[in-house]
């Protein structure tokens, strides 16, 4: 038996990536295969291991020594590729595993992704394979592949057609489509790619812990990651903890909507939050940026990977043509980026360089006198570039042509990248033009609107934090069943600190009445019964009465007719507040539980105006996100009105967010509507809420 | 004096199109000069009328007989480019209009866009040659050009870098970059251009007249139109109306934000309509499709110029990759364009031909059968195309090589268009893959979602529709002067049918508290004061007092103190609905009035859920418009409450917009807010109102 390595994570170049043999089972000689093409690829590409084929029919494989069967091995090798099909495949795993591979590509498919049997099988062979120290990459992979060591254990066409090239990206998939798909975009703009990695099923070596193994390979810029259903959130966090130490960054697409929609779906905050709402918190919260396709994914790469710093993103825009510069600034300002003031000694030492009726500003117009005076756009860009104020530059090259010495500019804005270390991208629609560009290394777009995108998100990454790893609380052991009436749920929430409303319960009408003269002259009188969360459509709130015995009647009787055994009544106190806002939680089968706050009331749903944080999070965090509702203005006082309590609304949903992860696994979603807030320094009261637990299994 | 035709509109072939002879002002023998450039192009390009180049310096002109001035000429030119500077631009303009000359192409600069010097002296010459029947294209334009008759009086480098094809599309533009821009994106993608047309100053003979002399064109089926600041609507309108009555269509793209932001400050519903609230009601009035930028003017182009039949836009997504069907109806999702249905027989046929594996539904996953299986890919077609769900197909093919038979799929998808007369667009990263597609006629897009989007806007802009011509009633012309007090402004809006709160105007507490018992128990009581239109910042709304006379006394002394000559209250029947609103009008200083409807209140800017309609307009637009308002659902009854009266806030809306355009050039806007909606079959009633007119000039 030959040494095994199983240091597969924080390993990049080690026993995943660059294996020192590979077993094939079930090779192929044509390389057209799946189980001939990783043979082709390894020896086209230039793998320094060991590639041993196995098949029973045949003594040579691609003129590779070619053996029966695994154990006619010379050696145990450190990874296999397994291309049989059916109950072969099942063997081959279980054989590899009893052997000590350290890893198997599972490229045959007939697993989860055909049912539940399929998902049985699946399932016990990864436990086999664990059991025994083997990881599997798939079942129903394309496979994975390292371009600096030729390990290119992978199954894919689109190697044949699009030459690879070792370079500081990496794209682990789920889908292998996904995982060829940037590859190609990267490939035709000259950007290398290191790793590519397509687990399929994604049943064990998944593709959070791919970026993990990736994530410490100084060379690495950017970690391009596709899922469709994430799994192992933390390694993935890690990851990109890892890679922004280092100054490299994951930006990540999710495709299909999420599995939060249906889990969600008792409760308001679930609807209210969004399928996405959990994953946006999470990756914000990480520091991943989020693309929305695939061209997204890749739209920044150029800029990831030459890493210039981003100061503080503010851009600047030039062009000899005032259009472009219009365009330009309507892209700018839809998306979020802004655009440079620039300094009095730029505008004045612009005044100097520019033909007289050219105007200083940004976007710059440099006219159509850049035309037979290509000195003027270096003058120009030396002038722009010590600007402390312009820390971005996109040139906006609409027509090229007779006078026009595009090479010429092209190598400018090269050197003026090096010299001044600033991001720096071009836009021109036509082709020639952009190649030109690109021959000297500086990123172009065919669309303003993609490079003023691009600048974004490269600045948007920059700016985004990555939060320190939490250690979570343990789990309340203890806990109820169900949906908990409002008098149970205000009582629960209490003890973590949430501000609930004064309030008693009563099972008679005279109780309500005696209780209710301690709440002042009016109060609130509900019906109490868990099977009856909507309490408003069945006549049972009744607000601001004086007349707190006759509503305590009236709620009893109608309970009563409703068939609740135990007919109460919640009297509380009557709150008043300047503005209504809403509290929830709801849990994402992954991600956890993450905290909605949002403008409160009966129309909750239609203002639709909330924001989301994945628990737990301090009351910094909440006080940010406040910021970001449309009702915000409100926070600080609204034309004249009376500034409100956010930090004690900030507080509540923390303690709110901290009953969440201590009920985790347990809790279904937590409504509370409406959240009365005060002005400032008066406090935020609960004064309805409903709290859902899983039913027992 | 020969023959001169002024037809120029509706005549695309005649004179400004193909003009019978050109003289060229400034003519110079250097191809790569301004007043060399269109002489080339014109010789390149196969213009078959007479080019007559001016020029005292010289005989002969890139091979031309040259003249020493216009009197030299033997005729009198159709068209005539000036490319001389300065005076002798200005002295060219007034010799060709005196001459006879119907169209000036003038690129010289120095005119407009220099200062207000500049621009008296550009209006003189458009009275000018106006008066002398002469037309300007510009001046500073790039200038015209018709790659179907060689005319190309244009100076842009373009047509030196990319060769013109002629094609059944149009580009009309006020920025030269804004011209070629598009076209090179054209170009590149094999389409034709037939007409391009940069104004540059756009002084006379402007973008939306030329859209309107290219639109009877039978061969085009899509003009493009690039605008700064919009100019006689009215004509793009007739164009955009002449195009769709044969089927052809206008994009618009607009750079810059517009005017009316400034022109709209002192009102609410200026600011809350944003600043393009205007040109959106004008284009979607007018079935003119709105692009984004440069890339999304023409995205749709390859749809557009095929021109098959939308039907009902319901998209089918098919693919050989799971991830790009849910990458595709994600961006679907987006985008708001449906995914068809398939009937059960669909589904049953596409069983017996898909792997037993596939699912048959959409997305479409046609699994990696189709390597080596490209048979299946015809059948699916066919069996997909007979479906009457499915309207416009879309195929992702993410990757190819070994096994797949890209020219054949291509091929496929050709006959297919073909053979069912269904808009066909295909989806791939990879270059090698799209021009497999384009050669064979298939309009290809790199991401997924540009391809959804084109599918959507080429579905959109079809069921779009063009408004009748209608011919505005005569404007009051006896009018008030600035802001009205609220008395007056509802009094005024009271007279167009708007249907307004009943009150009365007093001057004194008695008058009120004996005027307020007629309207019930509680009253409203405001002070009433042109010159102080935020009335509730000073105290001076009571709502819902029983002590009329009182409310009447604090108000009377309040404007007293605030300096009012003479101060009085309005008293008002106190009103209660179930909603909220806002109506509010504000005037664009080209398209006119819009009126814009919304949820009221004192947080309206805050919500800023408002839609704008173009007035005039009918009941049937209002209803259609309050649809999209993010409180829609609130119209038919929410959660168990009362449905609104919609119908009434919808005519109230009416009512406004005919007040609107019965003083169109008068008002600068009206602010409505709240207007109180009952429940259905109750009506609305208007409690707050400011209008505001323009001061005498």
């Amino acid at each position: 038996m030959l040494k095994r390595r199983n240091d597969i994570l924080h390993a990049p170049a080690s026993a995943l990536w660059n294996p020192e043999a590979v077993a094939v089972i079930g090779a192929s000689d044509n390389p057209n295969k799946v189980g001939g093409r990783a043979i082709h690829y390894m020896q086209r590409y230039g793998f320094q291991g060991r590639i041993l084929p196995i098949n029973p029919q045949r003594t040579e494989v691609q003129g590779l020594t070619c053996y029966a069967s695994l154990e006619d091995l010379p050696e145990v090798p450190e990874a296999a590729i397994i291309a049989v099909a059916g109950d072969a495949a099942s063997d081959a795993i279980r054989a590899c595993a009893d052997m000590g591979v350290s890893t198997a590509i599972v490229m045959a498919s007939g697993f989860a992704e055909t049912g539940a049997q399929g998902r049985a099988l699946q399932d016990e062979l990864v436990r086999h394979a664990r059991t025994a120290g083997m990881r599997i990459v798939g079942p129903n992979a394309q496979g994975i592949a390292s371009f600096v060591s030729g390990a290119v254990l992978n199954f894919s066409t689109m190697f044949m057609e699009v030459e690879p090239m070792d370079g500081p990206i990496a794209i682990v998939s789920q889908s292998g489509a996904a995982s060829v798909m940037p590859y190609v975009l990267l490939r035709e703009r000259g950007l290398g790619v290191r790793y590519l990695a397509a687990t399929g099923n994604d049943a064990d070596l998944g593709v959070a812990e791919l970026a993990l193994s990736i994530a410490t390979d100084e060379l690495i810029r950017l970690i391009l990651v596709y899922v469709e259903s994430l799994r192992q959130p933390a390694m993935l966090a890690q990851a990109a903890r890892i890679a922004r130490e280092r100054g490299a960054r994951v930006v990540l697409l999710k495709g299909g909507s999420s599995d939060l929609g249906a889990a969600a779906a008792a409760s308001h905050t679930g609807a209210l939050a969004g399928q996405d709402a959990a994953l946006d918190a999470f990756l914000e919260r990480h520091g991943i940026l989020r693309a929305r396709d695939v061209h997204d994914l890749v739209n920044a790469a150029a800029l990831f990977v030459q890493g210039l710093p981003v100061r503080e993103g503010r851009a600047v825009v030039m062009s000899h043509s005032g259009a472009v510069g219009v365009l330009c600034a309507d892209a700018a300002e839809r998306a979020g980026l802004p655009l440079a003031g620039l300094s009095d000694a730029t505008i004045e030492a612009l005044a100097r360089i520019l033909p007289g009726f050219a105007t200083a500003g940004n976007p710059l117009d440099l006219t159509a006198s850049l035309l037979g005076n290509g000195a003027m756009f270096s003058q120009v860009l030396d002038v722009l570039g010590d600007d402390p104020q312009a820390d971005m530059f996109l040139i906006g090259v609409p027509v090229a042509g007779p006078g026009y010495d595009v090479p010429d500019l092209a190598r400018t804005a090269a050197r003026f990248m090096t010299s001044h270390r600033k991001p720096l991208v071009v836009t021109a629609p036509q082709r020639s033009v952009r190649a030109a560009f690109e021959a000297c290394g500086v990123p172009t777009y065919v669309s303003e609107t993609d490079a003023i995108h691009a600048l974004w998100q490269y600045a948007h990454s920059d700016a985004l934090h990555c939060a320190e790893e939490v250690s979570l609380p343990p789990e309340q052991t203890s806990v109820p069943n169900g949906l908990l009436d409002e008098a149970a749920s205000l009582n629960l929430l209490q003890r973590y600190g949430v501000p609930v409303v004064a309030h008693a319960v009563c099972t008679n009408a005279k109780e309500a009445a005696s209780i209710a003269q301690t709440f002042g002259e009016k109060v609130v009188v509900k019906g109490c019964a868990a099977e009856i969360p909507h309490k408003s459509e069945h006549g049972l709130v009744h607000i601001g009465v004086s007349d707190a015995r006759g509503a305590a009647e009236n709620c009893l009787a109608r309970l009563a007719s409703l068939g609740v055994r135990e007919p109460r009544v919640v009297v509380a106190r009557m709150e008043r507040g300047l503005h209504e806002f809403m509290l929830g939680v709801t849990v994402d089968a992954v991600l956890g539980p993450i905290v909605v706050i949002g403008e409160g009331g009966t129309l909750v749903e239609i203002r639709s105006d909330v924001v989301s944080l994945l628990a737990p999070f301090s009351v910094e965090d909440a006080l940010t996100a406040l910021r970001r509702l449309r009702i915000a203005p409100l926070i600080d006082g609204y034309r004249g009105q009376l500034a409100l309590d956010v930090e004690a609304l900030a507080q509540a949903a923390v303690a709110l967010g901290n009953f969440a992860i201590a009920h985790r696994t347990s809790l279904v979603s937590v409504d509370m509507n409406p959240v009365i807030v005060m002005e400032r320094g008066k406090g935020v009261v609960v004064v309805d809420a409903v709290v859902e637990f899983k039913e027992p299994a």
